[in-house]
């Protein structure tokens, strides 16, 4: 009686914490909560699609201290950034391969958030997963714009989660 | 290895349309919705509650065409409203049954955003589902105050779910 699986796309984004590339608190969070609460045991009835959306670094404000004397070195930068988008997608499709539950991955150049739309029309999932922000009880009345585009724009459901409060990160702009 | 089930609270509003009472165009599709892609064939995994809040009908527009002689009167209006929400829940919870999902309904008076944020703080769903008008791709720029207040303030994640474009209405603002 089960029909076509539930398609999921979760957008997810890098830590802004300086270290070794890792995914944000809130995409994890994200993450783990569709799991819990959403996938549950029923792995077969759900398959997970990971976008990650790659800002063009446009001032190169991160690159100061480099040196940039032929083309070659700009291609460096560039293969840098897509490996760490690679880790980043590596965690989360470990972890579906724990799990049990179907998933692909893959990374875009862009606007996150018009990405995020466009992909949506593009793929047509049945929800759209994003994490946003959201800071504790007092200040909760922010939400990432992220989101709050997708939530007006995206051509399905959209789940918004916000980070949990005792997950906040000593600077909370930090995710 | 199941956990708790997953504790889904949908808030479901009446049509605005005229005739037989029956629950709104948005809120039939985001429960359709949450029973066929989130819910699907693990109904034992999931746990639906459904906050129907009815706005207190401060001018009595509707009743225009009534005669008001007796304390009576009024308690007769206060009777047909609730009789109303009782026929909105009943539609529900029959529809759980049919499928098998176990369930629970309830009616607050008040401002429907401010009363479901306080619901989601009184009951801790895991999830909060909310319909919204959406309308069309053309116009989709607009979402229904209620739902993007309630992704803003509830204290848990919040899905929106838009009415699809091809049951839109007559009048794009009934529901």
């Amino acid at each position: 009686m089960e029909s076509e699986p539930t398609r999921v796309l979760l957008a997810v984004s890098e830590s802004t914490i300086r270290g070794y590339p890792h995914a944000s608190i809130s995409s994890r969070g994200a993450f783990e909560w569709t799991i819990q609460k959403i996938v549950r045991s029923n792995t077969s009835g759900f398959r997970l699609h990971f976008l990650h959306v790659q800002v063009p670094d446009e001032d190169g404000f991160d690159d100061m201290d480099s040196i940039y004397a032929s083309p070659e070195d700009f291609k460096s930068v560039e293969r840098r950034d897509r490996i760490r988008g690679l880790h980043l997608l590596e965690y989360f499709v470990n972890r579906c391969h724990e799990i049990g539950v179907a998933c692909k991955a893959w990374i875009k150049k862009g606007d996150p958030k018009e990405v995020i739309c466009r992909e949506v029309q593009r793929v047509q999932p049945d929800l759209l997963v994003v994490g946003s922000r959201g800071l504790g009880p007092f200040q909760r009345v922010f939400v990432g714009t992220v989101s709050e585009f997708c939530v007006k724009h995206a051509e399905c459901p959209v789940i918004t989660i916000k980070r949990r409060a005792d997950e906040t990160p000593q600077d909370p702009v930090d995710d």
